[in-house]
């Protein structure tokens, strides 16, 4: 597979972008090209043993900084995101992943790319970390403002891909609320409702946080805004306790019972402490946004994943993985007949 | 101070309920008013030593069940919520607390005592647990479709509360959001972002879940659908998270890794293992509702909060406790003061 990497992506670009490309391309031999200011990605691809691997260098000159808006993507034709767009159009690569400013990307694939025909709306498609198996959750935040017709097409996109891509026989589909009953959420959360009943679609109806932890769902569906404040409050949790934890672990108690009596028990507690790593790391790698790579951009006429702008190496590379799955899958294809299809059951009632 | 509590609210109805109201007589000599079916009530209250106690019951023959909806509340005139709002409504009690149906409440609470006079929508104002302060995120739930006139009322109902009942000074107001920029969020965020600029609140701007939990701010507002998902979800995510620890400290090593290997290490680690439960359970405490009570209903003539269905007696007694709070602070006269200053304030601008 061809791949595009933006190599200006990453709050720490060029190095975790160069990085996690090597490693991709190491692993699993994809035809990579890093797409950036050559000054600066060239110097730091050599930092790296790369003889005999298909990574090459286009240089791109504008830079898209973190905080750019949609005017931005569109004067800076020679940015990064843009070049490596072009290439995914023009056929010069099967997939494009940037690890940089998202709505940067998304406008950038809207202008570029183009939606797929009968696309009404692009969904931004995660897997939500806090689950025993594995789930899809869309949107995360492609498009804030929904009508209910979007967020059907984003549930028809999202179990397609769970039921062709990952292979889930009939994916159940959840709609996030704040209640399980019918007549839970907001206007558009029960005017979606009504017309998921509708589809055809293996809707289990209403989900709320908990049940999601719970696994209740394969496909959580959700509005841009709310899934992206959901999946931002599930990493600042995680991340709040695992500092909490350490912190109370290292130091907290100590203050306030006094050290004289808790010494012998800290000493034995030394080994214990050991082994507890192993578990607490555990837990803390199913809420690492690094084992997941990035989100996938359903709905735009190209495969697009982005990453978490905090992306270290290890993250690119996943978010190459992620990319080279939906493409394994055949994920244009498996949009295309989803919403096509639904287009013509609904032309065509009977 | 004189409080009405809903025995037949919990889950577990009467006994948390019943519980909760003999600790709070106990610890603070409150008058208490226990109302649902005393041949129900009078049983559970005798199992508790209440010589002494300024506790009474009062008989409410009806029911409201949790999955009932508000055409239930409005027929059921004598349940256990219609008949203790009316008490608060004619000045036989100063508060209602109830562990109950949430929507029933609400809709009891509209019934019975309606608005604030200027009053636009209700606001259930809850602590959120997971910062190093007090944090109070409104709107938890009462309304879910929001307009941003409702929303800058709950953000000086919010404000006023911080700072008059809490005694923070020039509390900072956040606006939750899918990012910081002024430009992010759905329709609803960016417009009140704009409306709130204008109010002369001190008003941080947008706030992400992660700022929120490092302190960002003291009042924490966003419509009722998503601050609901979003308590939810942070309430999913801590519970998953211990469970899973658990289970990893009490077993999952061991599967993986062989028992031979680790029983030497497991022996020293047992002390501890007991060294760190307080760890566990002081962070586990942060996020346990029970330490809190409930949500503080706003903007009804009349102080209301609400407990979680799942509320044991020491939640019902930090309901309770809840609701001394507002009174003693005087919470009516603070929010009609912050409504009715603000009505003259947009009527006369100079």
């Amino acid at each position: 597979m061809r791949i595009v990497l933006d190599a200006m992506g990453s709050d720490q670009h060029p190095a975790p972008d160069v990085a996690g490309a090597v490693m991709a391309a190491r692993e699993w031999g994809d035809e990579i090209t890093l797409v950036g200011r050559e000054e600066l990605v060239r110097p730091e691809l050599a930092k790296h043993k790369t003889q005999g691997l298909p990574i090459t260098v286009c240089h791109a000159p504008e830079l898209i900084e973190m905080h750019e808006h949609t005017e931005a993507v569109k004067r800076k034709r020679e940015s990064s995101i843009r070049v490596g767009m072009r290439m995914v159009r023009d056929g010069q690569a099967d997939a494009f992943v940037s690890a940089g400013n998202t709505t940067a990307v998304l406008a950038s694939a809207i202008f570029d790319l183009g939606r797929i025909r009968g696309v009404k709306r692009p969904a931004l498609a995660t897997i939500y970390p806090v689950a025993s198996r594995r789930v899809l959750l869309l949107d995360n935040g492609a498009t804030a403002d929904c009508k209910p017709e979007y967020m059907i097409q984003f549930a028809r996109m999202g179990v397609a891909y769970a039921e062709q891509v990952w292979g889930i026989p009939n994916p159940r589909l959840g709609l996030v609320s704040n209640g399980e009953e019918p007549d839970k959420g907001n206007m558009l959360v029960r005017d979606t409702y009504a017309a998921l009943s509708q589809t055809g679609l293996n809707f289990v109806g209403n989900v709320e946080p908990k049940e999601i932890t719970r696994d209740a769902a394969d496909v959580v569906l959700t509005d841009g805004f709310t899934g992206n404040v959901m999946v931002k409050t599930t990493e600042a949790i995680a991340s709040f306790l695992f500092r909490h934890l350490r912190r109370e672990l290292t130091g907290g108690t100590l203050n306030k019972v006094g050290l004289v009596l808790l010494v012998p028990g800290l000493i034995a507690m030394l080994p214990g402490l050991a082994l507890l790593s192993p578990a607490l790391r555990r837990t803390a790698r199913k809420l690492d946004y690094a084992e997941y790579g990035g989100a996938l951009l359903m709905g735009v006429d190209g495969v697009v994943v982005v990453g978490h702008g905090r992306s270290n190496a290890k993250a690119v590379k996943n978010a190459i993985r992620q990319a080279r799955e939906a493409l394994r899958g055949g994920v244009l294809d498996v949009i295309r007949a989803s919403v096509g299809r639904a287009a013509s059951q609904e032309a065509d009632p009977a």
